[in-house]
């Protein structure tokens, strides 16, 4: 009998011997990070309101209850009585049996009022019909993303069961080192923005932390061929701090080298992982680049996904317990903490964060039970990386839209699809609403109004005040009427076009490709229209060339002719709505982190930023501080 | 046609246009680092005096020429001409002819009147017999190592040549990678003294320096297991800076993992490996320890070892030149320099040194023509570790001489046996020689005798005063009559007990075991002897109870019995012999270093000792200084 084997043999006796008599336990099985118990008497366990917790509590395990498959009652039966029990304002749009699991996944429009106080509905389901109610969310405004990504989990719903039980088995296999230590591996982002990829290792495990691509330098992937990360099939788990590119573009290509194992993140991370690598490999395809990986490998890296909320910490190996929390950054973002052993070491790796609040997300969290080390971002850690206050960056950009709308004119605004343009949007909502500014359509275009859609799913992980106005007042602002989804191509460019003001956001967020290109055709030669750079454009992008000053730009024609576009908008910067502390910030998530930790390795920011960060954190709270570069490891214990 | 043949092919078009129309090339192979020409025409070749040296120039590589088989003078006369050309006095001992290759190996006594003024004698052998000679030393007192080493390498001849072409082969491949980085990982002694080992790597090659144990913690062995060092096949090189045992002990351990490439060490150090690791699997089974290897894996390595001098620089690997120095530690000792690349980086590995001349060697190099990066012991690199000066040691050594002499007594000194031993012997051979103490026995028991062989075997790595004494005047201080072989057992040591005064050197350096033993009950309970401790005693030994005062130690008797054995001997410590050197002669090495390195890794010392280093090179030079730990991984460019 395997060691797992003979473990999962322990707790079933144990938990019969903590249970009620009459409560009977057929079977206990890993899933992932979760123990499963199988039961007769589904009900009896419901009707026992804090059982799971006390059993939880007590084998220190994140357990699930699912009933024998031969206590259920029909689908049909269980239908027509989850219909009667949830209150109608709930808005359930989807029921879905999975009769293997016993669970009965419910889609509705308020998700709280299928789970009851305190679970209250959910535990009232269970006694009635025996089977386990999964709650989620009806996308307030449809998003294909989300719906493709369920579609395809529910469809793959047996795979996926064995590559839990899997999991589960890898994460509770016996400890076979006695060795003790602790290691980071950088693979990419050091001393450079780009190709984020960290390696954790221990003698038991080792942990793949992002694996990003470097925009700009197509060539310059995360250093996977390093003997840290091979063979990759020996890594135990992938965990994706957030979306971006940066840090996910090659997470796919893991799949294509051989890593068959678990990816750890939120789910909005794992929902925009999928928007953004797909996009990744369309943009390669239409730049006439081989995409290093096919989108096949895209729907892999979902069903290998194992999504987890701020704050649960789950084991995912045997010696490595993981606890993602809010990071401020984007949608889903996690700073990413480890507690390894039994109180051996802790290290956090930060992601990248904002430690303000900003409109859309509470700050980067900073508090940990325990930390030693912390592996943190540096983009805007140069020692003059100070950011304009966000108030005044929105002060600023009102003038503007005021002044152009007084002339007339339209608001041509290039943005990145996640994160900055929800948080564009509720500005001008908010200034609207309030009548600093006249109302008028706010016209989205690109992935901009797919990622909204996806923000609107997980209100959960909006900043409190945001997220207590669309749970309690009802009062969406994403769904607001003045916003409309550019839904009409071409034809409807030119009608917003011919309209009265109005503003326009539109990605690529550097002018690189996509819808803006459109629009900048139709209204670079329009001397009422201000083109405003609400985000960093990096050298060598037109969008930088038209922030410097150039009013003659390069455009690819209709039919291959390549013409010259003479720009007569005007052009304005409004800095302050970045998704990255600026040094100031950076200093203040470490002076105010509890308990401050003991080493900070400064890395995603170019080699003077992580320098100046890393001296500024040594002088300012004595702590040993490190530059990494690429290709190093560093021992902790 | 692979890459190395298409090489080869371009070399033979080559050196066939270089050299006269009269000189064949028949064929052109890699042995090893070695670019080998076969020629119908070796008298014509050995005529033209500087032809190899300018093609090595011409062609940047190691030459050899042999004689095509066919055009070779049959052995019986080749051996009578060739002993009609050596000059009687040389004192040929063995002529063994190799048809395979064309080589004629001579063993004499004095090599160099078989080499001839510049080489003019082998030439002249050549030019009348075709056969390529080779020349050995007849080792002037006889070593078995030395004889066993020789005589395996001979029946292994077939087996060595098929590795050497194919060693030639990997050297000489095609770069495959396009990356430029070179890193070091640490796989064992930092902030320890024990298991040496690191990795050298770059995009293309990976090299493991030494591969030691760590006395005293048999399971503290290097970190093979960690992935910079995996698969162990991967390992292009295994370079080994000298025979102690923490740094050689699991050399042999790498061919049972699967390692099958060249170790690259000085001659003496494989004859020296091949004794001490011989004898680390005698003491293992000796004391009911699993051995880790076979006396297999022993031959294995000596078969695989690619001997080479002091200051040739060798391609081992497509992007790696070695080139060995001189490191006063012990015979064959080398500080190992590594060119990497075509100018990208260099570094110095310094393995165990002594910087100030002793009377066995000459004082480790410190000259190169490029080094940034330094890698370097720390014995004794703490900063109250001064040592006494070697004239002051030399001088209590020959006063307790003379007492021990004047009351009838012996001196028993516990010594290792490589190195200190022979210091020891040449210190109390010139004080007799000079009449500071008066003439008596020297015995020399355990391995120290052999120890002595070997290094009278290769007297170019001695001191070059004693080297040009044992050359030019014939005068071999190893071989005067006062030494005494204990060869003749516990009825020896009797004689020896009962007789005069006289000076006993005997194995091993820490009384742990080994002929001392005897000797301690022969001679513990006589209160005339004086024992004498010249080494480090370490933590544990029986070697430092005495030494702190002990006067009652167990004694396995005779028959399973266990004693106690009532010492009554004088005890006398006398530091200043270390084959290590001290705290300044550390600084002294990096001050007068030639260039400066930029940045120092002080390894090998125990945590204080290396960190004391670390900080004092880092405020007197102000340079970049490490005390690593083990596991990690420093990237240079
Ligand atoms: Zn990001
Ligand atoms: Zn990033
Ligand atoms: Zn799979
Ligand atoms: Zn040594
Ligand atoms: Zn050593």
């Amino acid at each position: 009998m395997s060691t797992v084997e003979k473990q999962l043999d322990d707790l079933k006796a144990e938990i019969a011997a903590e249970i009620p008599n009459d409560i009977s336990v057929s079977d206990v099985t890993y899933e992932g990070p979760e123990l499963v118990i199988y039961t007769r008497d589904p009900k009896k366990f419901a009707q026992n309101g804090d059982l799971i917790r006390t059993l939880a509590g007590k084998l220190r395990k994140r357990i699930t209850v699912r009933p024998d498959p031969d206590v259920l009652a029909r689908p049909t039966d269980a239908e027509a009585q989850i219909r009667a029990i949830i209150p109608d304002e709930a808005g359930v749009t989807d029921l879905d049996f999975h009769a293997d699991t016993g669970e009965v996944v419910i889609e509705a429009q308020k998700p709280g009022m299928v789970i009851g106080r305190h679970g209250s509905t959910l535990r009232e389901i269970t006694q009635k019909i025996g089977w386990t109610p999964e709650v989620v969310r009806t996308p307030p405004i449809e998003s294909a993303t989300v719906s493709n990504v369920r579609n395809f989990l529910k469809q793959e719903r047996e795979d996926r069961r064995e590559i839990l039980e899997r999991v589960g088995r890898q994460i509770h296999r016996e400890e076979l080192s006695d060795e003790q230590w602790v290691r980071i591996s950088t693979l990419g982002c050091c001393r450079e923005v780009g190709r984020a990829s960290f390696i954790l290792s221990t003698a038991e495990t080792r942990i793949l932390i992002d694996c990003g691509d470097k925009p700009g330098a197509e060539d310059e992937v995360p250093y996977l061929q390093a003997p840290e990360a091979n063979p990759l099939n020996s890594i135990d788990a992938v965990v994706l701090t957030h979306a971006h590119l940066d840090h996910s573009a090659l997470i796919p290509l893991l799949f294509k080298y051989g890593y068959d194992g678990p990816i750890y993140c939120t789910e909005p991370t794992r929902d925009l992982m999928g928007l953004l690598t797909l996009d990744y490999l369309d943009v390669a395809a239409k730049e006439g680049r081989t995409p290093p990986y096919e989108s096949e490998m895209v729907r892999e890296a979902l069903k290998h996904t194992i999504p987890l909320e701020y704050g649960d910490v789950t084991d995912i190996a045997p010696d490595v317990k993981l606890t993602l929390h809010n990071a401020g950054h984007i949608l889903g973002s996690a700073v990413s903490h480890f507690h390894i052993g039994d109180g051996l070491y802790n290290v956090a790796f930060s992601g990248d964060i904002h430690y303000e609040d900003t409109r859309l997300f509470n700050g980067a969290v900073n508090e940990f039970p325990r930390v030693e080390t912390l592996v943190m971002e540096s983009t805007y850690g140069g020692r003059n990386d100070y950011q304009t206050d966000q108030a005044d960056s929105e002060q600023k950009l009102m003038e503007v839209i005021q002044e152009t709308y007084d002339r007339d004119g339209k608001v041509l605004i290039p943005a990145f699809a996640v994160g900055r343009s929800q948080e564009i949007m509720l500005v001008i909502e908010e200034a609207m609403r309030e009548g600093k500014i006249p109302e008028m359509p706010v016209h989205l275009d690109g992935m901009i109004w797919e990622a909204t859609a996806i923000h609107t799913t997980y209100p959960e992980y909006l900043r409190d005040d945001l997220r207590d106005r669309i749970f309690h007042e009802n009062e969406n602002p994403f769904l607001s009427s003045q916003f409309n989804h550019i839904d009409g191509g071409e034809d409807e460019r030119r009608d917003v076009t011919d309209d009265g003001p109005s503003i326009i956001l539109s990605t690529s967020g550097m002018v690189t490709g996509g819808p803006i290109m459109s629009w900048l055709e139709h209204l670079g030669p329009d001397p009422d229209t201000t083109m405003v750079f609400v985000g960093y454009q990096a050298q060598g992008t037109l969008g930088r060339r038209i922030q410097s000053g150039w009013d003659e730009i390069p455009m690819n024609g209709r039919g291959g002719r390549s013409d010259t576009l003479s720009l007569d908008l005007s052009v304005e910067t409004v800095d302050g709505f970045s998704g990255h502390s600026g040094r100031q910030g950076l200093v203040d998530y470490v002076r105010t982190m509890n308990p401050r930790p003991e080493k900070v390795l400064c890395v995603h920011g170019d080699e003077s930023s992580a320098q100046d960060l890393s001296s500024a954190l040594y002088h300012k709270f004595d702590m040993r501080t490190f530059a990494p570069k690429n290709l190093e490891t560093f021992r902790f214990r």
